[in-house]
């Protein structure tokens, strides 16, 4: 019998919350300006205001820390009624700072993964975000050299991984993606017919979230970590 | 006799201030910060601070107009000593809109000269700065249609081009760089052998600026609009 995957030739992997932790620090900067904001509304009602303000802005800023930032500052004035001290804002700009000189926080097995997969197959890693800010994560986290190509796309649609494909000259049923995000990484590649690995994290940005009825009869398979992706190719 | 350019294979084009208008944005909005931080300093010393701390915070924010308006917020706070009006700082924000949302404004002969080198040439576009930004102006610009590939770097310094020419398999000698930025379109490809030429725009942010001795003895051909560049390399 011919396994499932001996067609796959190259392997891509999301970054954010597949290789490292990210969300859990959109979590922490969320619970921190809740905490400035205290005086003017509880932490429910400021957490979905900002969230409504990142789907807003969402089409002019896109992904990343510094537009999450701007939005911070537009829902601090909103939220305040235009009396939120100049303190605040200031720390909510220290805010961003720190969030872009996080350390690197692998996910187990990633490292020994890579390292193992990268001897049998082409890696690419497919991001979304800052480009400059992804560049800086993958420079501290030390796994460049098991990677081929690096793509940073603006959004994680359909056509962008189809002309991606394109663009690296691999058919998709040569191709398996690796994504904690079922929405981003998983159904754009079960449409485009190409293979993909779920690998969740515990915690998923809302807008990433999809209705079970979206992901219902869709061909993919789930991993709990990384460090069972290579027995899975076997 | 051989012509000059009778190698080039492939021509990089940078975007900004070359393909379309860009730092007069930037020019505008300084002076709009600066009229709203006329009741606490002059317009110079807003734009020499300004300045400082864009430069300050390159390292963490990088290229583009969101790091801008971050860096813009920041020195209002500084500059008032922490008194500065909500309002004020939601007008910045909008600043920053406005300056993302600004229709794409071609040099001349840009169009012209893209689509006719585009029959003998395979044309790159090579920019830096934001790309979810980038990825909108190229769209707007109508431009997509004649180029090849597309990069958007996080810096144009002689190491990102030299992977990237290795990345297209293109040798130096067949590579041709067309820029406004001295320091960033066409130095770093003197220094790799390849050919260059400059096109000045007729702003330049400071931080772009290089010294007489840095581009002293240099080679590269140097055109007043794009215009000529077809018939130089003829």
């Amino acid at each position: 019998m011919k396994r499932k995957y001996s067609n796959i030739k190259v392997i891509g992997f999301d970054a954010d919350d597949t290789l490292w932790v990210n969300e859990t620090y959109f979590r922490e900067a969320e619970l921190e300006v809740a905490k400035l904001m205290a005086p003017y509304e509880t932490a429910n009602t400021i957490d979905q205001e900002l969230f409504r303000m990142e789907i807003k802005n969402l089409p002019l800023y896109g992904y990343g820390i510094k537009g999450f930032v701007l939005s911070m500052i537009e829902m601090a004035l909103e939220i305040s009624n235009y009396s939120i001290s100049n303190e605040s804002i200031s720390k909510i700009l220290d805010i961003g700072k720190d969030m872009l000189n996080k350390p690197v926080e692998l996910l187990e097995g990633v490292e020994d993964s890579l390292k193992e997969l990268s001897q049998t197959h082409r890696l690419i890693l497919i991001t979304k975000g800052d480009l400059l800010d992804q560049e800086r994560k993958l420079e501290k986290s030390g796994l460049l050299k098991y990677f081929h190509h690096i793509e940073v796309l603006s959004d994680k649609q359909e056509s962008n991984y189809s002309r991606l494909l394109k663009h690296l000259e691999v058919k998709p049923s040569e191709f398996l993606m690796v994504g904690n995000s079922l929405k981003s990484d998983i159904l754009p590649l079960v449409n485009l017919k190409a293979e993909a690995v779920h690998v969740p994290f515990h915690t998923t940005w809302l807008h990433e979230q999809v209705d079970a009825e979206q992901s219902n009869g869709k061909a993919y398979a789930t991993l709990k970590s990384l460090k069972e992706l290579k027995k899975l190719l076997e």
